[in-house]
This record gives C-alpha cells, structure tokens and sequence, in this order.
C-alpha cells in the first residue's frame, strides 16, 4: 500500500505549475510550497503539471527545479517528480555509471518491479539514453555478476496466479542440491531465479522450507567477504518479501554513524506510491521506533520534511 | 518490403465473415473462397474478421478453419491468420516442446523480429501460455544453447540509428579474437551478439572484415557436426541480413529429396507482410529461379495456391 496521500480536491495542474513557478521568484525559493505540491501528487498528476509547466513557460520543471534546489532535498524532489519508469532508468543508468556503480540497484530494480514496470523502465532507457539498459548492465559487470544481473534484468515474469507444484517440488531440490554445494554461480539456480513467475517461485521457497527444514534465504548467509552471495541473497529477498529487504537498507542506511542519503532517498522515492506502509509497519516491527521518528532523528531541513511527506506523515 | 497484396476496396469485415461461414458449410469446403479473403487482408483487417466472425457465429475462425481443413493447407491458414504476436508466440512454444523442438526457430524469433515486434511475442506466450517464453527455453535448453538462446530472446534491443564507432571497432577485435581462437560460447562474444543494437552490430560486423579481410560469417563456416557453431553462425546472419537467412531456408526446404513443408510454411507465414520481396529476390539472385516457380514446382492444390497468394503471385 502507497503511503502517499493525495488532497481530496486536487487543484488543476495548471494552477499548480503556476504555484511551483512562483514558489522560484524571487528572493530564495520557495521549499516549503514545492513540498505542500509535489509530495502530493501521483503519477499521473506530477506528469500532468510537467506538461502545463513546459506549455506555460516553454521550460522544462525539472531543469527549474535542478537549478533552483541543492543537494539531498534536490535529489529526492527530482527523482521523485520523474515518472516511474523515467525513474528507473534514470537509477539504472547510473548504477552502470563508474563512479556510481551498483550492483545492489540493478538487482533491486529488476526483482521489485512488476514486469511491465520493468519493461517500460527499458522502454525509457532507450528513450533516454539511445541504448538497451542490458547493454550497459552486460558490459560493465563481469564474471558471476554478469551472469546473474542480466537475465534478472531482460526477465519478463509471468504473473498469473497459477502454480505447478511438481515443478516447485523439483526446483526446489535442484535449489538445495546447488545450495548445499555452494553452487551458487550455478546455471540451473540463476535459471530458476531469474525466469519463474513471483508465485512459481514463492512455492519454490516454500517446499524448500518445508523440505529441508530452513528457509533458503537462512541458507544463503553470507560472510562480509562474498559479495556475490550477498546480492544472491538480496535478489532472493527483493522476489519473496520486498518489504523486507526495503526495511533492511532503510535500516542501514539509517543506522551507524551518518545516514545514506543516497539509499534513503531511492527507497523512499520508488516505493512512496507503492508499498511504503508494509515497508513502514516492517521498520516499526524491526526497530521498535516508526520510521518517521526514525527519518527525524537523522535528517533535517527541507529534505527531512519531504522524506515525511511522502511517507505519509501528517496530512496532504 | 511485404509481397501480400490487399485489394484496393476491401469488403467489410462482417461481409468477410459471412462468406468464410459460406465457405464452411455444405458439402465440402470451398478453399478458394478461404484463400481469395484471407491471403488478401492484412493483420489488422483479419483480426477484424476474426472479431466478426465470433460476434456473428459465437464461434472461434481459427477453430473452424482447424476442424474443416487438413495437412499442410491447414497449418499455413491458421498461422497466417494468427496475428503476428500470436504467431511467434505459437511457434516459440512449439519450438520449446519435446517432439516440435527447434533452436534453429526460437533463434529465428528472436533475431529477425523488431524489439517491439519480440517483445509483443513475448506477451502473447504469458497470455496463452500462463508462463514465459523464457521461462521455458531456459528450461528445455542447456549448455551452449541455452547460454545463447536466453539472452537473445530476452533482449529488448535499442533500434536507434546511433553508432558508436569506437565500441565498433572495439568489439570488433574481442570477436575475432574469440573466433580465431574456436572461443564460440564466450561469454563477451554472446554479450555483443545478444545486447547491441542491429545498426551497432552492423558497423561492428563491417569492421571486422575490413580489418581482418573475412567477413565474420565466413570465419564462422561449420563443420556439420557442430549444431551449435550453426546456429550461432545463423544468428549472426539473422541480425545482419535476415533475407539471406530466409533465402537459404527456403532453398533447404525445396531442395532435395520432398519439400520441407513446416519450414517453406513458417517462412512465407510470418514473412508475407515484412520482407517477402527482399527474400524473394535474393532467392532469384542465389537459385536462378523465382520463388513462384521453385514452389509450384514443389508443392501442390490448395497449399499451393495460398503460397502463390502470399508470396504476391497474381493478383489480389
């Protein structure tokens, strides 16, 4: 469930392309204006306020608010003003870039998505960077990587609701069988992994558990060292439970000296219009503090008050 | 360029309808009434005919073009009447089924269609399949083919017209590096073939000849026991010059001792509103004959004349 909330009377987009041009006049900006509009708006609307802003003043509202805002609050009202789809692969492409490198998010697009989200932030990777999103993703990883990030990437899952319990009987030996032979690079476990539908998969998970006695996910911990099972271990997460592997990086981002900024921001931004409440009710139950006291503790300012908006604190 | 011929006034799809009714009923069925409107409309228009047909009959063309034809008439109707999407994506999982089983066609899907073209295929197996289409190459594939197959049918390639000249000549050299050394199932010469764009690959195809004298396709000739040399070898030429490839399966499939009718078939059903007339000039330039002869030569009665038809022999 979204934790984004939405006023009852929306104004025309018109009007609220006209409220974020104002809220840039003049002397300083205007935050807590560009907070009260775009925190508030779905999908659809944000796209249509992008539209009115652009017939109105020949500009682009992004470009506006690039220029007009700066660093962590600048990051979360741009990303989260895009359009899902634009969204992602604006995140993808970056997460193939050197410097912003990340195997993490390639994973987590790819295993939380639906899989026509997926496809349309592939369709938008081309539009916007003139090449495939697995392209990038295939050239710039290697070895194990590679071998895994790519098919998560280009699946196109089935989601009907339908199980074949003899198939999830034998992939789930097959997968205790590679598990248990730290096999975890194995073709078969990647093939099973990146290509059965979500439901397919979670009857998999079940009768490996019922099977064997432990959940696959506790048998795949992993020591500091093993970068690869980590991710592994993620993207079995991301398939199974996304709420709880969405807690677990707000949890480390969170915890420890300093707060990431950069994953608070993505988990906040790509999850506000979709399952944050489960995503919050997880933190409450994981850390005995909600997340909104949890954002208050370690942020502050502008970007404090749109983390809190968008995760549905206080009223639209 | 496409060889089906529509005629320039085009009767109203519920007049189409009718006449295919007409067509089925009494004694025997009248198949040149079946071929005079079928092979003569257009995707868009037999959909439409096949929505009249059930709003007017409650029933289902496809399934009484099946009960009231046979043999080799039959199969190319209903594929050819098949939109396009619903086509591959009954021949992909034909091509994925035990006693059907084809590398050679879910290789030909994936490499000769459009990405939107592919992905739409993919669509239809979800909808009729209740499962993926790579879901179930992945499973019924191992070793090389299935290394090679599964990102080639899960791509979503850019169809940009953008070269980077540099990656060009880069990938050049990794792939005649792997060629020259019989490296056939590396891993970054799958990469290249199966993520780039068909006008990279294109340059990066031309560079390699100019710089090493031989076209890639000829470094790739076959001895006949390597079947997967082959279809690696066909991919490349699918990606490159899919007339060609097509010219050289029809010309196995007429030459010989019989005709390979499942393949003269497949060709001219998904061909016929594409690249017919490339293909069917290549053909005369390769075989000193037209394809109009080489199949009357070959083929027989009604399968006949719906070949003729859909390939643009006479008139519509």
């Amino acid at each position: 469930m979204a934790s984004l909330k939405v006023p009852a009377s929306v104004p025309d987009p018109c009007e609220d392309a006209e409220q974020l041009k104002k809220a840039f006049k003049g002397w300083g900006t205007n935050e807590e204006l560009i907070i009260q509009i775009l925190a508030h708006r779905n999908a659809a609307q944000r796209k249509l306020i992008r539209d009115s802003y652009a017939a109105a003043y020949g500009e682009d509202l992004l470009k506006d608010l690039d220029s007009e805002l700066t660093s962590d609050f600048q990051r979360i009202v741009l990303l989260w003003t895009l359009s899902p789809a634009e969204r992602d692969a604006y995140l993808a492409n970056e997460a193939t870039k050197r410097l912003t490198a990340s195997n993490w998010v390639i994973m987590e697009i790819a295993c939380t998505r639906s899989s026509d989200e997926l496809f349309k932030a592939r369709q938008a990777y081309h539009t916007r960077y003139k090449k495939s999103f697995e392209e990038d993703v295939a050239y710039h990883t290697t070895g194990d990587f590679r071998k895994l990030l790519v098919p998560l990437i280009t699946a196109f899952r089935y989601e009907g609701e339908e199980v074949n319990m003899t198939l999830a009987r034998k992939e789930a030996n097959i997968l205790h069988e590679k598990v248990s032979g730290k096999a975890y690079n194995d073709e078969e476990l990647i093939r099973i992994i990146s290509t059965r539908s979500k439901t397919q998969l979670n009857a998999t998970f079940n009768h490996y558990n019922d099977q064997h006695g432990h959940e696959i996910i506790k048998d795949l911990e992993a020591d500091d060292d093993d970068e690869y099972l980590k991710l592994l271990r993620a993207a079995i997460e991301c398939l199974k439970t996304p709420e709880k592997y969405f807690e677990k990086v707000l949890r480390v981002a969170i915890k420890g000296l300093g707060t990431d900024e950069w994953d608070l921001t993505r988990v906040v931004a790509t999850r506000a219009e979709v399952d944050m409440e489960r995503i919050k009710e997880e933190y409450n139950k994981r850390n005995s503090v909600t997340l909104d006291r949890a954002i208050t503790g370690d942020t502050s300012g502008d970007y404090e008050r749109m983390l809190l908006a968008l995760i549905g604190h206080g009223d639209a």
